[in-house]
């Protein structure tokens, strides 16, 4: 048993044994087990970007199989991809790596009006699966708000029954500037949002030190809050994620190079972020690169 | 058992032992056990207005144990928030201090285009956090009225069938003046619409000498209700609220001075309110300051 | 047992027994009993018109207790209210004066767009509150017709499952002229409508000898129509009532004097009207000139 | 048994011995039982149109009875009405009358935006009215589409676990010319839907010569289709009706003379088709003329 | 046993025997049995755009027992049609060739707005026809996406449950260029959304050379994929299709030459491709030239 995993447990006193149990099964799986910190393996692009945009810069993700393996064989603690992508692999990866099953999905097609992304999965399907979570998308900014939070109210309470912790990926987006879809306040709010709404686990972006929201109060608040370096900016969202009773783990966004992947790592492990889930960055790569890339980012945080 | 209490309770005569018995729990719990008032500490503002906006002025607040502990030792009567802060102290506080499942919520970061907050919880949770009541937030006034009348009708009968009463804050939004939203009228019929849907609590702002409506026969009656004072202004909702057989409280609105708190918490006193909600003007000061606050509010509804 | 009211309840030989024994209990209550007339007295109006403007005229009328009073010694057949007036008063006159439980209201303060009441109550609560009958509004011509038709359709279903009839409001609102919403062909029309939903009593208000609709067909079908006079409107009002083998009854509508409201009255008994709902005209007087004035009319329809 | 019956009947060789039993149960019934002819009364205009435009020119017909006996007296095979006309008289018609409930109605009074009738009926109530069948009416051309027709698509099935079989109205409406809404191209592509949504009984209009459709397509195949005679457009929608392999009845429109009722159902009778739905044309007149048309009209059907 | 079929199979390891026995049954029947390849025979043009534009080039086409013959006298796979189609033929054929019920169709006649097809039949009803899978049309691209993903997810549940598979017609269509409904990275998008959505055989139309999304990475991956051969176009869609681990198959698209068809077909079958779904092009001809073009494509799949 690992001290600080259980202190982390010990923020979902309330919760039911099948929830907590598969969150430490994901806390004590991979490189990183029994650490705290986790980096979790996401595979959706191919929906929400397409298969020739997503897959052709390294050629071997077209396969669904090389995914859950790269997760795998580079220590993720889990991997997360939507219903298809899932129904090939899990006969052979369940038990073996925990899964998550994104239960909602967008595409880059059409556009639905408003940020909301489509359920494309069940939580029956995660128990079929054998995944040990569910994930979600939330819009926080969406006119279509309502719709989705009160989807993920009863996805929770469905995912909850059977066990299922829920990984909600929280992305502000809709009334308010491309700038600050990344701004800290927006992010600390969408964050702490995600936690309100019963997640688990929460991911956001790594907040910029833009200031997105203009009424008096926020403005005022933020003089007081340091926010020149990525550890201060995430303190401060890990902060607003009940002071840190939730698992708070960061994107790393758009593909970059190495060297600023890294950095942006060590602010997020400075900062007191629970760990990464990194998609694009990783599996773009070719696979050594990937799974160097991936060690590399599993040292700093065991660091 | 008190008097004045069950005095109170009489005005429930047909609802359930198990609701009547969360009432009567509420009623008999803190420094206002027995008399009949009731201060509530409610902190959703996280939600509603972001985590740094909230909790930077007293920054204890990030902390989701910092307002249940400071609502018992307070003596406050009840203390609600919103579904993930619950859980993460539910364990805790489940059976100490009767709590208040708030089960839709509102942000600031998106406009749902009518004002409607998002289904956030459901009764089952409330159950399993052990919760003495559900809270549901209303806008009369809102286009999207019928869509969240109806979401309470249900919820309600639900809440029921677990035991558990229903606070209802009913706040006047959308066709009508921003000075409209607390004019007498409107507030007086905001509170009697929520008496009508059912609820158990209704919480409403302190009205303002202002009249919204313009119609003859609204014009009319008010030529007849005093309304120069706060005492008056409440005694007039109390009365809306069918003669006082409701139990109605009031929110402290915008965080403001002690003086100016105090002198309008007398005023609700006076007029025959039951009580107050009183969020940020208690949790956004440092705790000495709250509780010392939290203390006089008491004491005049204990005068 | 009453020779009237049995040939008018074989007007319902294909319901249930509970249904047409709720009918018969309100047909047998009263001033009226075992006349196959009908007195309600209906109190909606602060959800309505918000309760300022409703009760101040006659500030008993803040207390919701003193309505089913009011009703009861007066004679009436039922008394009609929304989800929680009742909920105050249920306990002490369930078994002693029919209820009725109005399931949708809608109120002033807000626009849902289209002309629908919000639903605020449900069958179940009208049995737990030991209600003869559900009461409901539609509002023929109004956009939202469909949503409201199905909701009402959905209803009664239900209420017959337990034993209780079902009492429709039918006011015309919507894609018309104001003169139009009390023509006598959109009156006929209207209570053709509430018919043809399976309501067993119907409630419009009485008819103006203008018409609305100009097609024509409807025009030339009116020619022979007499409509001068109250009795001869009501009557073609009473035969596009299944031919009388329907309650319809009429709305007092505004408040107005003494005479003016007797002389309708006649119109409404001698043109074949089963009876009155009559509110406002009602409980806005003082209470002795309430119970002289219902049962003036209580005495017409005994004539 | 009428062979010609049961090869009829031999096209519904899949479905339920409860539903074939009610369509064989209709098919032999009255004047034209045993001939594979249908005539069915339908009144549903005093929803549809309003009661005075649809009753006064034979007032008999505000009676509810009148219907009933008339289709009865006249030889029909069934009666379809709304749900409130037919609870007045099922309880002394039904098993004497095969009664079909129409579900969904629609009225003049208010525009719900797209052509869609509001469901208003049920299929519990069908069998609680012993009906033999359900009536629907669906919109082909209606921006309501998707809604009518799933609508439709849960009726059926609900409709057949009760052993009843379901009598489609299939009235193209909305995104095209007035002409187009009986151009021969139309009326066969409305009873093709009508037929692949499962309905067992297609209730359209005679079509005209017109053709509506303007792709290339449609035109070049309507070149081999002659359509100068109704008997041949007649033929024409048989033959999109599955080949004749399924009930396919004509409305007789707005009220005409009788010489071009009779010529209209000599080209409906040459062209295969299966019969007629009479409402406004018989039950508008005096109760003699209409038993003698409807005899005229099944003298045609027979011969 | 056939162990290509078998290797094909194991791609959907963790289904159930159910869903692969009816896959199963597919790939080992007909001409192509036992090859991996599939021609499937649809008709549904009926309903999607009209009976006389549909049937008439070959009027043997108006009756619904042509087509499953035509299918099976061709060794087709398998034969697809709508709701009303399959009730008329399914007593006969189900368990002689395997049925696939369409449960989504749209028609000409009107416009619901944005591309979305109506439910028009249920799983129940697959079951109750002896079907041996569902089929369903999705528009990526269209603003609808979110209600048709979501009535997708749920269905493919409920076959699952009954043991049927799920065949998708993915058409993109909405926001986009009509040459970009074909476009090479836009089919390819289509196919892996359907493969996401977790469709054990989707369908597509053949791509052209043509290019619609013109972000940056998703015109870098292009350059390296070859597109200007059917057969390379098809490669990359199988390719999108979890890397070949899911069953793609073709449409003819519009009625077209001979010679162009077949063309077509070797460029399918090189590429790749699992086989085609052939409607207009083969039952709008004749029926012997209609078995000698399925008969020269399953030759090319067998080649």
């Amino acid at each position: 048993m690992s001290e600080i995993v259980e202190k982390i447990l010990s923020n979902y006193a309330g919760e039911t044994p099948g929830v907590v149990g598969n969150l430490r099964k994901m806390l004590n799986t991979g490189t990183l087990a029994g650490t705290g910190k986790m980096v979790i393996l996401p595979v959706d692009q191919g929906f929400e970007h397409g298969p020739g945009r997503t897959f052709e810069p390294n050629a071997s993700g077209y396969d669904p199989f090389y995914h859950p393996k790269l997760a795998l064989e580079s220590g993720c603690n889990a991997y997360a991809a939507p219903l298809g992508a899932l129904e090939v692999v899990a006969n052979r990866y369940a038990g073996a790596l925990p899964l998550i099953l994104k239960l909602n999905n967008s595409d880059l097609l059409g556009d639905p009006g408003a940020p909301a992304s489509a359920l494309t999965g069940t939580v029956k399907d995660a128990v079929r699966l054998g995944c040990s979570a569910i994930g979600f998308t939330i819009y926080p900014g969406s006119p279509a708000r309502n719709t989705t939070y009160q989807q993920i109210r009863d996805l929770i309470v469905e995912a909850r029954e059977s066990g299922l912790p829920t990984v909600l990926w929280s992305y502000a987006r809709g009334s308010m500037s491309k700038e600050g879809e990344t701004a800290l306040d927006v992010i600390a709010y969408s964050a702490h949002i995600a936690c309100q709404l019963g997640a688990h686990v929460i991911k956001v972006k790594p907040p910029t030190s833009h200031l997105e929201r203009a009424d008096k109060d926020t403005k005022k608040a933020y003089e007081n809050i340091p926010r020149e370096t990525m550890e201060q900016r995430i303190r401060h969202v890990v902060k607003s994620c009940f002071d840190g009773r939730r698992i708070v783990i960061f994107s790393g966004g758009e593909a970059k190079g190495t060297a600023e992947v890294l950095a942006e790592i060590q602010g997020i492990h400075k900062g007191g972020g629970f760990g990464s889930i990194m998609g694009r960055n990783a599996f773009q790569r070719p696979e050594a690169d990937a799974k160097k890339l991936l060690g590399d980012v599993m040292a700093i945080y065991k660091s």
